[in-house]
């Protein structure tokens, strides 16, 4: 079933350059915003803001960047009702290993026996459950070719034409094809729409590629980033600290403010 | 003591707007992110990746909006050591009430309970402990001083000024004053510094305020502002189906785009 994913609604735009007020009522098209809930074998991971659509790869991509897969292949992906009404099921989603991934600890109980963690600590974490890119492994990008990417994947961002505003993430290679462009309400939903998407394909590890990410380059995106393998991540607004911390431990290299070909390379600097 | 909200680096500026590409080293300063730890009488209820500073508001705001407070007063806020190193102990924050508030139910177990939920079934359970402002409360602004508004919040943002993107939250009043201006990497953050300070002081329910968030309006940040009382609510960006339809149901007037002296009117349409 497709789900909506924008709405129309009839809305007041006002004008209020001027010293009188101009408004006038509208037809306008707003993103969908819809909770859903991702299992691992039947275990609740995760509850999460999505826009509707590519629900399997948002699951199996959130799966994957959070490190719970542990690296067993994923036997299934499909809508649970639980029982409940039809109208409902299409938010849950069950990524199936056959019980091959570890049972799952919620997230809250991880980070709650870890009760103090500082950025570095998060870092160390990650860094023992995924090593750093090997550098050969890493195709360097020609800034040029870079420049062009955000203005490439707005021309395939649907729901950015129609609502005005919502986050998208893509893969591109170093021929400047962009691939899986994803859209959605929450910049790290798109980024696991994407990996999800590759993993689904087996196109993971992304060594070869870049990843193109519409908001800002926090220390998730980079986390997500170094799980799937990308060797570059271009965001077209600010990096955090802890990001560029990230970035460099795992060998990323990592652009930001990406736009109007100009972009600041924030790792390795 | 004063936490870093911000880290300088060495960058690589690059412009390849001609055919040759220009790069030049420099230094430039990046928004720092760090996680956090909220706990209620010493039960975790949420990690949360922030900007440091404010971090007592940033615990008591999340605990109201997610309505864990139930009403019970705030007795004390204090940085948590657990016994561990001194350098962990500024990442997590007990609000006390003296166990006056109930026993919270990690989020994650909330939602696997409700398991299915859609966004309309969202907004109901919202409503089984939020009535609607009573429009007698809400305070009706002009548009041609909301109009002001982003202007007059930009001015008080050094963080934003430094670092380039890095979201705000604040509250005005009819007069186009502004008041507790909060900046954070994440715009929920922004929003639970305001009203954690709001709260603090005794300032809530805001009915007679609005509140301006510098990102998109989604279905938490309006479920926010109407665990606090605004009547209006003023983003930079666009909403969300949800957060609109929220919005209609609380009584919250809800503009969106607010950019340039325009902005858009979603509730009421």
């Amino acid at each position: 079933m497709a789900r909506k994913r924008s709405d129309k609604m009839l809305v007041v735009k006002i004008d209020a350059t001027g010293t009188n007020v101009g408004q006038r009522r509208t037809p306008d098209v707003v993103v969908v915003e819809e909770p859903m809930t991702i299992q691992l074998d039947g275990h609740v991971v995760a509850t999460t803001m999505r826009t509707p659509g590519n629900d399997y790869e948002l699951a199996v991509g959130f799966c994957h960047g959070d490190g719970l897969l542990a690296g067993a292949p994923v036997t299934g992906v499909r809508y649970c009702a639980n029982g409940s009404a039809v109208d409902s099921q299409f938010n849950v989603v069950t990524v199936e290993t056959g019980g091959r991934a570890p049972v799952p600890t919620p997230r809250l109980g991880t980070t709650s026996s870890s009760c103090g963690l500082c950025g570095s600590e998060n870092i160390d974490e990650l860094a023992t459950r995924l090593a750093p890119l090997a550098p050969e492994s890493v195709v360097a990008f020609d800034p040029l070719l870079l420049a062009t990417i955000p203005t490439l994947v707005r021309e395939q961002q649907p729901l950015f034409a129609t609502t005005g505003a919502v986050h998208a993430a893509a893969a591109f290679d170093v021929n400047g094809n962009i691939s899986f462009v994803r859209e959605d309400v929450g910049r790290h939903n798109a980024v696991d729409k994407v990996v999800g998407a590759m993993l689904l394909e087996k196109r993971i590890p992304a060594h070869s590629l870049g990843l193109f990410v519409s908001g800002r380059a926090s220390f998730e995106m980079v986390q997500k980033a170094w799980a799937a393998g990308f060797g570059t991540v271009v965001s077209v607004s600010a990096p955090t600290s802890l990001a560029v911390q990230t970035a460099t431990r795992a060998g990323i290299t990592l652009y930001g403010f990406a736009r109007d070909r100009h972009m600041v390379r924030y790792s390795p600097a």
